[in-house]
């Protein structure tokens, strides 16, 4: 298994960690975001990279039979239904459910507000500085975490009991890039303590955007 | 089961149209997003509703229990996994996945984009005027729909096979943005078949914006 992956790419993180705790073996194949293209542009917008994902997105999952995975919650469901153990949600339909909405939140309510191609499009569109660009990702991430924290239950001590779910596996990336901006996250006891519970896993630390071959 | 919806809003929409094909009685809670409010503001913001969504959004989906369930992606898993038949999912993982990728697209890449939240702060952190939202919008709901169109197979006629999955009742709201903000939709033949397809369908009828009681 292949994943296309980029370093700071918190969907990416998603992917790996989860890959990780399942005991997955894969080869990262780094797909820059920002250059490394052949036409001197980003890579990952590259016709070759098309080629496999036509989003030009990161990341992608190539299985062994060369069929192309693409969207990480996608790929995360594919991951719980063809490798069950250790189970990353519960059994019961509601609780799978609270887990889900947790997870849903940084993958469809936040990510897409701080990705480089909407921080780009502000800058060119808006004439956004970085200082405006703090504000707006502050803003959404900020309401985002909110949600989260007032959903979560106690932490226990991943945020829904003794093992990971979906839900601590998007919850580490997002933080990410929470402190990137600058946000303070000591309103957020559950989330930090679901965090500190992962940051605990050996599979969790060889995730890290800073433990990949193409950390910069 | 009560859905607490707002007739424009495409998550709610979405999760309208999985409880109709699945058959599955509710009644509506309307729940403006603009105004409606007991203290004069939108009605998603009130105290009464955020002690049932603390995210302060809809769809919210109440089992007859008195659970709440959030996030349109895990409202529609939960209603698959309770509710098999008739199934929205295939069942064989990799189709399960490309399905799940497509339903992706329009929840974690375009809707946080073009949701009232985003556009008013465009508004009020940089001035946007209703022509740049309109380029705003316009960018990234037609960077959306390419990947879709490009994913997509042969439309037959939904968008993977004879019968409707996630990825038509995702993409079905997904257009009527798409139409309110102008977007030229000549180049997504695949997508638009896909959703003829499904207007075909007394349930998707049902569910459809201007059939809701709070339409306006």
């Amino acid at each position: 298994m292949k994943l296309y992956s980029y370093f700071r790419s918190s969907a990416s993180y998603r992917v790996r960690i989860a890959l990780n705790l399942k005991g997955i073996a894969y080869d990262i194949v780094p797909i820059h975001v920002l250059r490394g293209g052949e036409d001197g542009g980003p890579r990952h917008r590259d016709a070759s990279y098309r080629a496999l994902n036509p989003q030009a997105r990161v990341p992608a999952l190539e299985l062994d039979d060369g069929t192309i995975l693409t969207q990480s919650q996608a790929i995360l469901e594919w991951i719980e239904e063809t490798h069950p153990t250790p189970a990353l949600l519960p059994r019961e339909p509601v609780l799978r459910a609270k887990v889900r909405a947790i997870a849903a939140i940084p993958c469809a309510d936040i990510q897409a507000l701080q990705n480089t191609t909407t921080l780009d499009r502000l800058k060119t569109q808006f004439g956004a500085d970085p200082d405006a660009l703090k504000v707006w990702v502050q803003a959404f991430v900020g309401d985002g975490l909110r949600a989260i924290e007032a959903l979560l239950p106690a932490p226990a001590p991943f945020a829904f009991g003794e093992t990971p779910t979906f839900a601590d596996v998007c919850l580490v990336p997002q933080l990410v890039a929470a402190r990137r901006f600058g946000l303070d996250l000591t309103p957020f006891p559950k989330i930090l303590a679901a965090e500190a519970a992962m940051k605990g896993l050996d599979a969790v630390q060889r995730a890290a955007p800073e433990a990949q071959p193409d950390a910069e």
